[in-house]
């Protein structure tokens, strides 16, 4: 049955158009010598409330992370109900610490083979997590990890022979 | 035995110096109008390496907690290995996930009373909490509660009847 919700028919394929906006963010960072993780905030109509990509290296900002990055640019809100966070990778503890301290009831998650954050305990309290295993996403963090290994393990802030 | 790395006296002493300062930053953000809420990143050797302050009134941005706003102004870092983070109060699961993914081994809190967040957490993952109990950071924080409840709730992502 079609989701009355989304113009491109199903909820499967509502998240898929969603990630594909997170995944523009990606290749934006990419673009600018960046990490390629992007992610989007996005309310129960489907609104995109905040886009945007991990800026560590354009910014030197090791908060800006790609989901920290979008809930930063929808700006202040009074509730998290019904919204979405949508992201390129399995979100790390801080990200995930986001997503729980605010209530965000449910992650799209493009990929968990590169990295696998913490989206494990964000089920066990009650997230919806909906991982879509996307190729086009684990190529590009497979490219970026074995091009800049020593940046991507100080995203994650993790030795090179100890990943978190 | 006094603490060779501090000019202060023992190690409690030291942490009371780092917590001065975090106090100086939530009062900083207070006389800006913001939520009294202050931190600061410190190195092994006492090194201030960031500090800053919640900035979600000042800045319009949800993201900048003081936790993750001390952790931006340190500007990127290899490691975070001896490092203490500093706060005037329990920091909420999004601060929590920042210590725990980027191994920050030790926080100092300089309350617990007004709110009671994720370090409990942090303890059983391996993170050393030290809890100073301060009556300034205790004050600072009813009366900023009392205040200001909407603004409060909206900064924990919570109901004004189910502060998480």
């Amino acid at each position: 049955m079609p989701d009355s919700a989304s113009p491109s028919g199903g909820t499967e394929a509502r998240y898929v158009s969603w990630l594909r906006v997170a995944l523009a963010e990606a290749k934006a960072g990419q673009a600018t010598g960046g990490i390629p993780i992007g992610a989007a905030l996005v309310a129960a109509d489907g609104t995109i409330l905040g886009r945007g990509h991990n800026r560590r290296v354009q910014d030197g900002d090791p908060s800006a992370h790609g989901e920290t990055a979008a809930f930063r640019n929808a700006g202040r809100q009074r509730g998290y109900a019904g919204t979405t966070m949508v992201t390129t990778l399995s979100p790390c503890w801080y990200c995930c610490g986001l997503v729980r301290q605010f209530g965000i009831p449910r992650v799209v998650i493009g990929e968990a083979r590169t990295f696998h954050g913490g989206h494990d305990w964000l089920a066990e309290n009650g997230v919806e997590i909906v991982l879509l295993d996307d190729p086009e996403c684990v190529r590009l963090m497979e490219h970026f990890i074995a091009a800049n290994p020593g940046l991507w393990f100080e995203d994650i802030g993790a030795d090179e022979q100890d990943q978190r």
